[in-house]
């Protein structure tokens, strides 16, 4: 998926972009152009990546990106095609090159480009309560609903048939049609992410979005954080209860039912029709397989397989959970 | 508790609620009408009822309804007095005989009949703050206080003396003298209950509301949804913490002491004087007694007797949680 | 600190204080005058404390108070300079006390004098959004932003550069320069503290603030609640995630991490450095160290010494959990 909201201020040549991280020029190509930032996989020959730990070795051996930000110990995993730029850390120079390139994604302050709903046209049914804020370049389908007090700031497409509750902010979204978003939920927010630096953290943009399939329904008090590089993505059908807490970059599968006070700590990647009890804690970086059943109160620190069915904390098998707590 | 904010459709005669879920026609009475839809124990002569699990057969046996929907094999539990009318499957098709009964309990979308609290004479000295927004239906007793932003939507009365913060949104919900209710809590939107379906969930009407009883106290950021077929009720002098999610159906008594960020997953009964740690969670269709203390972070999934002391994910006796914890 | 906030309506007379209070009158100094109450540590000469259990007979040997609301099992503990008024519920006596000295701490109800910004002179290049409120006693640094439906009312103190999101409430707080409070954050409410009593529950004045160190950030939805006798503090550079609830009295130091849905009891006492995984909570009236790590998910309910890594629940050493849980 294209980012279709932030702009992209490159391309920049990349002897620019290294004279401006204070490093030695590079040898080769320096008057080359990098059209964006990518991650490993999703990189192209005209793109930037970066590679900070063995654990992407695999990814790091395919890529196609002409230029890799990454560590001297890691340089022997790229391809001859791929020039390493040697730093000694990884995450904080990419913050920096993603801020050129997308300076508009660290900032989220309130909006304050938003108009009164009344005072823009919209030709396609939409009802709307009191005090309703709409930022710019927003789309909103035909027939919707948006509740009294809720603000949809700048960059956000809705698709039809959609009822947005009341109290709610939304930003940086695509959300599908026949979605309904309950009352006071906070959507496409920037996540969690920055360095931690003693004398200032250091906060670097969040470029992705967040993704809402059709038919879904997120329950009042939701959050749901919007990517760092990637995007956050609810599948289709799928059904959040009350209060859950989605930070940035999971990606949730169709037809899942998630109950309420869940909380996904980033980066994880959900099959479809996985079901969640309430309160559950889902670990970073995980992967759960289709049709996966986790117990109300667990707390997942290990990929689940299709299929399995686990509570506890940290999960296990519920079959064994159920036994050793009879 | 008669349910005084939505409208029963009926009577309908019973031949024709059959007939409109494709069955084939009842032998007898097929000219009775049915006044209304209830559970097996609250059901009446006039009323039709429903039995889907094995679980309730005692309730079953005992019922007064004429007509029960339920399936082949749990038919040999009905009274006499009672007739069968078979289905695959039971819930579903509650669904949509309640749907006919209250069509307007499906609908959760913010309520768009709401008017400013200024163009609405109200006689008995409320102070209120800016942008309060109040539906139709709506009754609020003498020297009470509601804050900016509120949303008192259709459906509501309020007893005297209550103090409503700001940013709340309350709906079909009936609330006694003296409650505090503090900034930005949700109160009485539908509950978490719909039936999975991979094309698209189906939601099932929730007829029930929010009882709240006097001198009881809601922290902020709480969130209690109505019932769906019953009510939800707290009881009186209950003090609600910050951030707590108590589900559809679940009746709390009075006295009780709940801390921040407890979550009950619905349809649980719990008796006087309870007390629970924060961070604790409740399962579905629990009975806790009286006098029982839960600790912090507990994960309850059995029933518990009157004056327990329970820790622990699953609980167990507190004492026993601490020696093998020491 | 010195707090702002509250007006003391002392001093009052020790023989008022005791006759209001409807104890027999004590012996000596009936006509000094009582400046303030504070707790045993804080107290000076001219101030009323108080001591209610053992766990406190340290710091109340060496209190500088002349008298002190105790049971007649304790005054062994205080020094000769300290005259012990002796009733039977310590903390309820006090909490009559403190509501004599500091009335306007109890109400926290909507503060209705707040005004539209617009009608307040900031001269101070303030960027607001729309409906925002702002009450009595509030000063706001230079070049803050302040997002829509926004409410700061009374007592509060924001300096300067700060990043205010919106649908916020704050009361009774000081924000040092650079934080960034985000979306639907409710900051200087007071704490889930009150004396239990089955016919009605009492609640006693929360005379704390809330105060946030510079450069910090709390995350959307998070609630802070002020402090009773004394204060809540979140350090400088300390970040919150989504959803936290910090229960009245909390201590968090500088550098901190705390990811999502992270609950604190009440009164616990963080060292710098300190993080915290999604969704642990952590016990009243405990002592975390400096550099400690605390698991996704834990409940802490044990003081944790300096340098620590724990998860589990209840915590334990990181290791052994690990171990424990292959």
């Amino acid at each position: 998926m294209i980012n279709p909201f932030f702009k992209n201020y490159g391309p920049f040549k990349i002897s620019q972009i290294v004279r401006d991280l204070g490093l030695s020029n590079i040898e080769n190509h320096q008057d080359n152009f990098v059209l964006d930032i990518k991650d490993l996989k999703s990189a192209d020959k005209d793109h930037l990546t970066f590679f900070h730990s063995k654990k992407y070795k695999l990814q790091a051996s395919k890529t196609k990106a002409l230029y890799c930000i990454t560590t001297k110990k890691l340089t022997e995993y790229l391809p001859n095609t791929c020039q390493p730029i040697c730093v000694d850390n990884v995450l904080l120079t990419i913050s920096e090159i993603t801020s050129k390139f997308y300076p508009d994604a660290i900032n989220d302050d309130f909006d304050n480009s938003v108009k009164k709903i009344e005072e823009i046209l919209f030709d396609n049914n939409i009802k709307h309560g009191f005090n309703v804020l709409v930022g710019e370049n927003v789309k909103i389908g035909k027939n919707c609903l948006i509740g009294h007090n809720t603000i949809i700031e700048k960059n956000v497409i809705i698709g039809s048939n959609c009822s947005i509750g009341s109290n709610i902010i939304i930003r940086n979204s695509i959300i599908e049609d026949n979605v309904k978003i309950l009352d006071s939920c906070i959507i496409g927010k920037k996540g969690f992410g920055f360095f931690p630096n003693k004398q200032k953290n250091l906060r670097y943009p969040h470029i992705g979005l967040v993704y809402i399939g059709k038919n879904s329904e997120i329950g009042s008090g939701s959050i749901i954080d919007r990517g760092s590089m990637s995007n956050t993505i609810i599948g289709k059908n799928t059904f959040l209860d009350n209060k859950i807490h989605i930070a940035h970059n999971n990606k949730i599968g169709d037809n899942c039912i998630i109950a309420a006070q869940v909380g996904f700590a980033g980066s994880s990647i959900l099959g479809d029709n996985v079901m969640i009890g309430g309160q559950a804690g889902i670990s970073g970086h995980l992967e759960i397989g289709n049709n996966v059943q986790i117990g109300g109160g667990s707390g997942v620190i290990k990929n689940i397989p299709d299929n399995s069915k686990v509570m506890g904390y940290p999960s296990k098998n519920l079959r064994q959970f159920l036994k050793e707590n009879k």
